[in-house]
């Protein structure tokens, strides 16, 4: 079994107006701080290797992510969250470099452009990915407003460790390459989706609300909406591979078929895993509005997920 | 070029006795600290990749400096900066594991081990230098006391992140790989030496002075002296790879002369490179003395790379 990450699906779902409408401008904010921050002279080949990844064409859902959720809870604090949201796409990036390896899934392209090896050869990518991974830390510390309480940042940083290290996303892509070849258990199928691709989505959520200082209630619903959308994505991405063409995705369909890799649809069928995925976004809406949280965004991205899988008129 | 890590000549150097008593209680408590902050259960695997080589026996010299420094500032925060320590020794570890890809180094030895890719296969291997990378943030966030103020440990954070990223190890490991093939080029060498070995020594010291609020006289002092020894470590660790034998640094000595790789005393030869050693022990050995610094450790280090070096007594 291996996961393919939901970006084949973000950029299916994106192709709503409404919602697209609703980012465009913060897409913008994000492309604009990570060529800010992602400056470096030296060695050059290093920084371009880093830029190469990170800057490629994307949705910046994770950081956007992030954006709202310290919208919803206090919106004067924006300025406060930027370095971090971009921590997170930087984290993305690092996360895709080092999975598309030979050594890994060895892939050759990444949204239509060859992979970070292919372009810069095995030992600059292993340390482009590395050196995102290192860089984030001081980045968030010299580029956080001040005015950021230094133990409300520490606790973010803290948050964003976590959620990358060996009890997040690398705990699930070591899971993953574990479970291959191995019969499909649904427990470690669940373990994956949620190291590995909820837990940057999660993150996204608790980091708005921690900065902001906002309730515990309040940080547990946009948290728990983050885990259970970013599940949905991974079963909705898995849903696409089979049901879906190229041109919308992106990427090879069929891949997981193909390779015999077991995902959720493929054992279970497309059928229940739609329902799964409509349990797991109505459990999200029903999250953030059992309390009070009023988000267009947060309600959209939820039910488009519902609209384009049910459907699969992606 | 292609340097090699320092780790052939602290294990020569330590043969040292009195620098041995002078250090071997602080390389238990170091040594039960890894063990104790390494303790995580899922994945089994990925844990366990990350312990065989964090934990293979070595000297701990650059968390030592970290005390040292610490017990020089102010010898009752030395609980503070225990974490701290054991994170250097930990990004040690992870730029180790990763230098001996087959994709870099190529090494299928380390510590006269197994190195992590052959006993864990690359992806794991990968995933395991990665975990240690992120792991540290969150592991001296949560284990750091208390009574350290917030901006303290941000400031300690940021240091550590700067120098394991693009800005420093990373930084100096991706010039290493470009100047591969290259004529040898001076700035080039001390670039390497500074930032991909000395880097982590000098760090040792700095978090020392941060965590006990010492002057900025000390910390740049402190911080110049680890500097100065790490330059001195790697020019000394390259000449040992000429002259000594396999016995006495535990790996095949000859190594650059063989695969034709450009160091500093392979071109500028033995005796300017003795020199060079002894003139960076002795500027190290200043800049403690010129702040009335009274380490004996921190001298034996100095003096004892200047007899080792000199009488080629390893």
């Amino acid at each position: 079994m291996s996961l393919i990450k939901s970006c084949g699906f973000v950029r299916a779902l994106l192709k709503n107006k409404d919602l697209k409408s609703l980012i465009e401008k913060d897409i913008k904010l994000i492309d604009k701080k990570l060529d800010e921050y992602l400056i470096g002279s030296n060695p050059k080949e290093l920084w371009q290797a880093m830029r190469y990844t990170a800057l490629l064409e994307g949705k910046r859902l994770r950081p956007i992510l992030a954006l709202e959720s310290t919208r919803i809870c206090g919106a004067d604090h924006l300025e406060k969250v930027i370095p971090s949201a971009c921590a997170i796409e930087m984290i993305h990036a690092y996360s895709l470099i080092h999975d598309d390896l030979p050594s890994m899934d060895n892939d050759d392209f990444r949204r239509g452009k060859p992979s970070n090896h292919k372009a810069f050869g095995e030992a600059v990518a292993v340390l482009a990915g590395d050196a995102l991974n290192s860089y984030v830390y001081q980045m968030i510390i010299e580029h956080t407003p001040k005015t950021l309480k230094p133990e409300v940042l520490l606790n973010v940083i803290n948050i964003i460790s976590k959620a990358s290290g060996p009890n997040g996303i690398v705990g699930g892509q070591v899971a993953d390459i574990l479970a291959e070849g191995k019969d499909f258990d649904e427990n470690t199928y669940n373990y994956i989706c949620e190291y590995k691709t909820a837990g940057l989505f999660e993150v996204a959520m608790k980091i708005g609300a921690v900065i902001t200082e906002a309730s515990k209630e309040k940080f547990e619903a946009l948290s728990n909406y983050g885990k259970l959308i970013g599940i949905a994505f991974q079963i909705a991405d898995d849903i696409l591979d089979i049901t879906s063409t190229q041109k919308v995705i992106g990427k090879t369909p069929g891949k997981d078929l193909q390779s015999g890799k077991a995902t959720y649809p493929i054992v279970f069928g497309v059928e229940k895993s739609i329902k799964r995925v409509n349990a797991l976004c109505k459990e999200a809406i029903g999250s953030i509005k059992s309390k009070n949280i009023d988000s267009a965004l947060l309600l959209k991205i939820a039910e488009e997920i519902i609209t384009k899988v049910s459907n699969n008129d992606s």
